[in-house]
């Protein structure tokens, strides 16, 4: 939201705060630009009627729909967790675009949905996609809903397949995970797995230029880009590492069994970014760069 | 169900029959080894009360999910009709496997996930999946439901992609809504469309006979299977000219405009099935021998 008020938009943002800090959009509020509404997207006569008091008659020129459950094994334990917050936040989005003729949508989409590849390099255009969470499944079923309404109504769409993202202010991750428990326990770094789940990471600065990168430069009617570095990633070994250093460099890390962490999660994955690049943009930040800085920023975060 | 039945399973039949006619469960009842119950299968409470009913103590072994809003046209004027009928069912199911401990899945996907991809012939690992009906959507929302799902409860799931489906009896579809235009008015048959529209079609016998041969020969945790006949389908205009042909010889048929009859049409259509074949199965009846007999058999039922 601060980055689209910085390239000079008005921006209204609803969210149920049920995981979001209406603090971390202070900076945008202060400028006049931003206004904050609490509302369950997920209600959808409740969200209706506070973008209809937003608009206040006037016409709105994009959702940005990045409200979803970010708590993967919460919605594995309970999947009406991510079919509300995750799925029916995205349905209810496409009706508002209906109702109120706003042109485009920009949505937050994940590499989750994409499910175990194992080692093949994913693109696009790799299929079938499998989730093996209710989180990648709603986001999933949130794509096709998409395509669907931009038969309808909507002149053209963005759907963002995030990577692993990491950056402050954090709110769960692994990096967030192991400062946490590194504030308790000075001595020892539990890690759930033997450490070797390798994934690619991308901080959240190059995130955000990429979403405002694709959402002017991605002119057909659906833009499907994957968002990432080009690289292939880092361990948990060296994410617990970092966090070692940088929080209690006399720490024991200790790992655990096996190379999954929790049900939904991917051990090993590889993300084709070459159609993006095609589009002109590229990562400033490597995984392990990306993760460094991030370790600094959250350490820093949660000083004690 | 009638083919489970004869295959010698008990079978217990859950719909809310908002589409559905129980006298089609007919002979399957006759046997004494079908049961029928009206429920809305979107209610989660009542389909879970209904399931607990008919299994009374007993371990139930297969889910066979067929149910879904098949009227696509009314699903894309109002989303809701498929997020009940077509997703929520689905979801819903998937909550009553986990519940009752049921290890099979076995469910009625659509080549409505794919998409346009124009000549492109499709397989099942041709993506991205950009389905252009909600009805389409929500068949992708319920297989990527499905494969989350496996991750945390049941043993095998099949999902097996629909091509367009011909056979008695008929609720919707082209041949059916040629047969009773010329009921109507034995002069003229209005098309919608100019007719070039070409798909490929699969008698509902050799459907059933692909379902249970891949529910049996699929031993992956996720059978996914595109189903359709070996060849490029046939066009609208070869299903006008056979139904005209049995119902009214001297009618004349009068063509619209554009190669698309409606929103969530596709005008093309051409499907892989050489997984399905690999695995060991091939249709008895190509499109046109299937869209012949189909219309010769809608026709007797809807005589007047």
């Amino acid at each position: 939201m601060t980055a689209l008020v910085s390239q000079g938009h008005d921006v209204v943002t609803f969210d149920n705060l049920s995981r979001g800090d209406v603090r971390n959009l202070e900076a945008a509020i202060a400028t006049g630009r931003c206004r904050f509404v609490e509302v369950d997207c997920a209600d959808l006569d409740a969200f209706k009627a506070a973008i209809r008091a937003a608009l206040s008659g006037q016409r709105g020129r994009a959702i940005w729909h990045l409200a979803a459950n970010s708590d993967i094994p919460a919605g594995v334990a309970d999947p009406q967790i991510d079919l509300r917050d995750t799925f029916l936040t995205t349905f209810n989005a496409l009706l508002a675009m209906r109702e109120f003729a706003i042109p485009e949508f920009h949505f937050a989409s994940s590499s989750a949905v994409y499910g175990d590849f194992g080692d093949l390099e994913i693109a696009e255009n790799t299929g079938p996609c499998q989730p093996i969470s209710n989180y990648g499944a709603m986001k999933l079923a949130s794509e096709g809903q998409i395509c669907a309404a931009l038969e309808s109504c909507g002149r053209r769409a963005s759907i963002f397949r995030f990577p692993n993202v990491v950056g402050a202010p954090a709110t769960h991750g692994a990096i967030f995970d192991f400062i946490n428990k590194l504030r308790v326990d000075k001595s020892h770094l539990p890690v759930l797995g033997d450490g070797t789940q390798q994934k690619a990471y991308l901080h959240v600065d190059d995130l955000i230029s990429a979403m405002l990168f694709i959402a002017k430069a991605g002119q057909s009617k659906i833009n499907l880009y994957n968002i990432g570095p080009r690289d292939a990633g880092v361990t948990v070994r060296f994410i617990a590492e970092c966090v070692r250093d940088v929080v209690a460099p006399n720490a024991e890390i200790i790992y655990g069994r096996g190379d999954r962490g929790w049900v939904g999660d991917i051990p090993r994955f590889r993300y084709a970014i070459d159609r993006l690049a095609k589009l002109g943009w590229e990562p400033t930040l490597s995984s392990d760069a990306a993760v460094r800085r991030a370790v600094r920023d959250i350490a820093a975060a949660v000083a004690p």
